[in-house]
């Protein structure tokens, strides 16, 4: 058998990391200055995160000695640590490299840093980095984490619509190293109002002659810096946009969002309703986090569950007298608050993405009522028909059977009703509805049904004895 | 009080979108031509897409004889229909305005439409198309729907490595209309093989007169036509790409994926998981579905939840004779089937988020149950002590506060194993863990945490009586 022989470039799956990465660290180690330099730099800066984390102390000193403060910032570009990991990394360097470090990467990602970092070495950093860089990140640190300013990066490319084409792309030449993006340019008047926009596409194919002013875009989509992130991820989801202009509120240009920060933006929101819809807190990777660490994330959840719980066994402990009479009850007890469960989690489910994308803002209240209760009754009947069924065939019980099913088609028609109705009354009083009402719903849900079946069974105790 | 006045741009959360689309509803019902189209056109295509959604059926078909195909085909491109949606929608154009609409649009998402249009529809729209649109569109026809191919489109830039920087951007004017996006070149060889990249950034920096081969990165990341489209999600996401090439098995250049189309499908990955996790399929909008098509939705899962949750009351039921004995046991039963649920679905919910981003990939087994067993038995032993508190002050019955508390211990334990193990079996026998979990876990914990529960009452029965 022959085996093909092509040099061929490789698509990124068939890349064996764990090789390159292996002989850059015995480069590392050797202290083969130049051959690691070349590797090195020849790699994507994601790559080489992801190379310097497979790098321990000693490794990672000696990194800094091989490396320039712009180099090792072009790759703390790209990724995102816990806040002690960066505490720990930039104990290891020296001041005025940590400083040079931060003051060069860009300004949202450095300030994201600063932020996570203990107060006294924010303060050390900032005098020690270039009067420009300084500035600039002071004025994104006054920002808010979770709005368009906390997200938002001041180096954007602004031209004013007095320009040529060819003047504007004589600029670009110029400022294009130091700007995030250069495929939209930002045409401000003198006072650094936003008057318009236009697409490096439509400046490469329009007339050099042409004056900015006549063929920019007047009409342009902003967001304002005190906006939440997640309405700025949908704008530029929707829009299709590479980034979009930051004002104040008085339409002054303040900074621009990138399309890549966007992308973060809509995984880490999505990631955060998940978890919470879980009970509980993102905690990093499976493969980073120690077992304690999992579990401090997990128990405020899990103990709060705890005292919930409570709630219904108190209450399912005053029904102990019907119990005792008919204990096949008991049976049946998982199934009707699990299924009452069921029901208000997809509910909620529904709810909660539907809040967090601005759908179900504008909804009549009472049609939405009316559509839940439908929902849960056209549900509750098919399994509560089924459950009959079953019960009746497997225990010789149809009475049983009655009352179970009953009960479930209730519990399923009022818990799909409150898995809408809870986080939206959440919402109005300011709690964010992901948070509060995946446990909340469930406990109550549990409580109510649990309630509608002994109460019905107590009721119809003589046809069950 | 004074009002102020300033005439100013205004940001996108402050513009009355419903009294626009009104006027121009006005407009187009009062078949003002001339000026319902400057308003039309002079909105964003997304925007477009949203006023179109507003209109009934009589207004459609005035817009469509106000408008071009190529006009339509815009803002087309901007939403994500329901395929029946999409079905209704044409069959009110005419066929070759309809396949003029189609053929016009990018095509990914000519594709997608006519994927999800019945057969005989795309029949009858592909011969009417242009020839070269018609075959572009057959090629992609051809990929898979949740890969690379899939959702890449042709429309991209390609260039041969002996252009001129100048050649290059005379060659990029031309062919900037027909382009999804001209911010990354693609350099290929005389077979179409990809040989490079450069961004339009690097083109304007360098010299005129120097050459593509020279310049460009030779170091490309390219996925394959056959690369699931989340993995492809997640390359773009870490190295921050605008655009990824794809490539066949061959290296051949056969399409690119850009930004915009990555975050819908990290958008759309994100919220799969999330319905799933809540047991049910994604069911649109709380807006626009109703309450038989939710129904209709939700009660698969449902009714499988009802199958299972029979089990649990077969296998209780089985202990009707404690039960009767210590009637108070029952008021147990939610609590500890419900916290070992709740345990259970925090561990999935990290096990299917690992999956799915490849982080749980290259684990240890032996380390990953250790740890889950370790996370398991502190969260545990925390909330099992607190529940014997709890249940000793309010019922005054320690040995009951024993069974409940050391089942509830060893049912967390059991549960936060299972919650890894069971998705990652999954996902080794090929079926979506994400799918299959969810319910599977809660009703296995159910039973697991009742049977530990129940003989050890059992056991313990003469100390309880």
């Amino acid at each position: 058998m022959e085996t093909k022989n092509n040099k061929e470039i490789k698509s990124h799956q068939e890349i064996d990391f764990e090789a390159v990465f292996l002989d850059m660290r015995n480069l590392l180690n050797n202290n083969e200055y130049d051959q690691f330099r070349e590797a090195f730099l020849d790699l994507h800066t994601y790559e080489q995160s992801e190379f310097f984390l497979t790098l321990n102390i000693g490794e990672r000193e000696s990194l800094y000695h091989f490396l320039s403060p712009k180099e090792v910032s072009d790759f703390f570009d790209s990724f995102e640590l816990e806040p002690d990991e960066y505490e720990e990394l930039f104990s290891e360097m020296d001041a005025r490299y940590a400083a040079h470090v931060v003051g060069l990467m860009q300004y949202d990602n450095a300030v994201d840093i600063l932020n996570e970092l203990p107060k006294e070495m924010a303060a050390t950093y900032l005098p020690l980095m270039n009067r420009e860089d300084r500035e600039e990140i002071r004025t994104l640190m006054n920002y808010e984490e979770d709005t368009a300013g906390g997200i938002m990066t001041t180096e954007f490319v602004s031209i004013d619509n007095e320009m040529t084409v060819r003047q504007a792309m004589e600029h670009l030449k110029k400022v294009a190293p130091n700007s995030e993006t250069i495929y939209y340019l930002f045409v401000t008047d003198p006072t650094n109002k936003l008057a318009g926009i236009i697409s490096l596409r439509d400046l490469i194919v329009a007339e050099d002659d042409a004056y900015i002013g006549d063929i920019m875009k007047e009409r342009v989509i902003s967001v304002r810096a005190s906006d939440d992130q997640e309405e700025v991820a949908n704008i530029v989801r929707d829009y299709d946009f590479l980034a979009v202009p930051v004002v104040d509120y008085q339409n002054h240009l303040v900074g621009i969002i990138t399309a890549d920060d966007i992308m973060d933006v809509i995984h880490e929101e999505a990631e955060e309703d998940y978890y919470k819809l879980a009970g509980m807190s993102e905690e990093g990777s499976p493969q980073a986090a120690t077992a304690l660490q999992s579990a401090k994330k997990r128990l405020p959840w899990l103990i709060g569950l705890t005292f919930m719980g409570m709630i219904t066994a108190t209450m399912l402990s005053t029904f102990e007298e019907t119990l005792q009479k008919v204990a096949i009850l008991g049976a049946f007890i998982p199934i009707i608050g699990g299924m009452a469960g069921n029901a208000g989690t997809q509910s909620l489910a529904v709810a909660v993405r539907g809040l967090s994308t601005g759908e179900i803002k504008n909804q009549s209240l009472v049609k939405l009522a009316v559509k839940d209760i439908s929902t849960g009754m056209i549900t509750g009947l098919v399994c509560g028909v089924l459950l009959f069924g079953i019960i009746s065939i497997l225990f010789g019980q149809p009475m049983l059977g009655v009352i179970v099913s009953i009960s479930l088609f209730v519990a399923m028609t009022v818990a799909t009703l409150s898995g809408t109705f809870i986080p939206m009354g959440m919402q109005r009083i300011g709690i964010d509805p992901a948070v509060a009402s995946g446990p909340f719903i469930t406990t109550s849900n549990d409580i109510i049904s649990l309630v509608i079946y002994f109460s019905l069974a107590n009721a119809l105790m003589s046809a069950l004895i």
